[in-house]
């Protein structure tokens, strides 16, 4: 019996993907299409169209009673639009009502690709059980969402957890979103590349210049591998302290490709934490990574639209 | 007809205000005392008890249903207790039962003073309407509370909103409260006026170096005096953007003594905002001075107990 499937998509600047998924948060069905990021917003909407012909195809797809999109933002879950920073066609895109068209008039929810995550980890992963949590993907960029008293919270128009670009340091290095010292100007994969290299790491014959690559060589004991994650970990930990300070959350869920790298990255952003979440009420906030693989963001997504269907004030459109 | 009245109570390390608050947050009798601040927990715990006593005497009390308590923090809601930096004597003090026991068994409500100084303002001032609020107190220090999707949000220990207490420059100087670069360590009253004494302001032949005296050098074009309060506008600009693109709000009042400075304040955080609030989802934000007075706390501390009589469930005690 599928009585409670929802579909999901999963819309990235590289990829489109869908599935069918049950109120276990099983995935009974997937598809997928590369994104057509150059192109125009219709022709992107032609992508998401196959991948969900391609669900509708399958014998389930009667069972589904709505769809959940989480999307690579900013989007605007008050409006039903996206305007995802590395697809250009679509500026106030109104996703949401073309799905629905496209879908026959299922009910839609949309969640930004952070609060998707989040909804993933909260459900099924390494938030499961806490009322109050911050899940982060740090990666090329920092992204997040928030659960606050037991509820995913989206925000008015789904962006909350925005962690990447709150300024940690008001006088540092210009972010390309127009503000100083963001998390994500410090701490993403790229930044922690281009400071190590700026501090004279030498990358190993194979020519890899990754934050995985910087990685492997703090494991080897390189310094200056070392100390650039050291200053990740810091700027991430002023972040989480900062999210703990504002809205106390007791955990701090941290995945992503530099998520990844353990203890190179765990270790100095545990000890940063003490440094920067010094009230009583913040101090017993523990960090952990992500236990959602690549499908969190398919799986968060089927489980707003699994609110949407059970809870329809909460939803955002 | 009196049917609606709560007790509220305003705790703070200079003064124990308290009233007997009407279902449209007016005051209808009042009683106040001083904290004997470096006395002994049972020793201030008289001083509430004389103000409760002074507010039972009114023959206005058997119409109370609840009590609201504001406090200094830090509180912790969950389990009833505070522990106020400025009330040494208290910590980890059993206030909701001591309060509850004074009253004859009357539902308690705990909040810390930023957050009540928050339900104060969402209620009849200055965030009336908004239903994703920050409001601020800046003074002597710097706390706050948050609004949002339409409800105060204390959070599980009562202390969201402590952005006095988050990072905006992670290589800063040290705060007492163990980080750095807090906003509070930044933004002030006595960060103001010490910035501008270190930076060369002379006061004037009162000797008054007060963060009061700063704003009126400002204004009248005291280079160091405006500098001082630029400083203070950035920090402030960059926890209210965190704010604002970790939990979505649109306005954020600000209050206290130094939010009193108006415009030498104000026109800097209007433009520091535009450099800090960069993401589409927070650019319509405002900031906006407090309405409420005095009585801020009284009334807030009010409008959680009344909460706390029409939805139980919402309480944190």
């Amino acid at each position: 019996m599928h009585t409670d499937l929802v579909a999901a998509l999963d819309i990235g600047g590289t990829k489109i993907a869908g599935a069918l998924v049950d109120g276990q948060g099983r995935i009974q069905v997937r598809a997928q299409r590369p994104t057509p990021a150059e192109a125009d917003g219709d022709t992107v909407m032609r992508s998401v169209e196959a991948v969900l012909g391609e669900l509708a195809a399958s014998s389930l797809w009667g069972h589904a009673s709505a769809v959940g999109i989480g999307s690579a933002g900013p989007v605007d879950a008050s409006a039903g639009t996206v305007s995802p920073v590395n697809v250009p066609g679509w500026r106030d895109y109104p996703l949401v009502a073309e799905v629905r068209a496209a879908t026959g008039g299922l009910p839609v929810e949309l969640i930004g690709d952070g609060v998707a995550i989040t909804a993933a980890e909260h459900w099924q992963g390494a938030a499961r059980g806490h009322d109050n949590a911050l899940c982060m993907v740090v990666s090329t960029g920092v992204g997040g969402g928030l659960v606050l008293g037991g509820r995913l919270h989206p925000g008015p128009t789904g962006n909350t957890g925005h962690i990447g670009h709150i300024s940690v340091d008001l006088d540092g290095d210009p972010c390309p979103c127009g503000s100083r010292g963001c998390v994500e100007r410090i701490a993403s994969g790229p930044n922690i590349a281009r400071r190590a290299l700026a501090n004279g790491w030498l990358p190993g014959p194979d020519g890899d210049i990754s934050a995985a690559a910087v990685a492997t060589a703090a494991r080897a004991g390189d310094p200056v591998a070392v100390a650039s994650f050291a200053r990740a970990a810091r700027a991430l930990a002023a972040g989480i302290a900062a999210t703990a300070t504002l809205v106390e959350i007791d955990i701090a869920v941290v995945g992503g490709g530099v998520g990844k790298a353990g203890e190179v990255l765990f270790a100095p952003l545990r000890q940063a934490l003490t440094e920067y979440a010094t009230l009583s009420f913040v101090r017993r906030l523990v960090v952990t990574p992500a236990r959602m693989g690549t499908d969190a963001g398919l799986v968060g997504a089927a489980a707003a639209a699994l609110t949407l269907r059970t809870d329809p004030a909460a939803a955002g459109v």
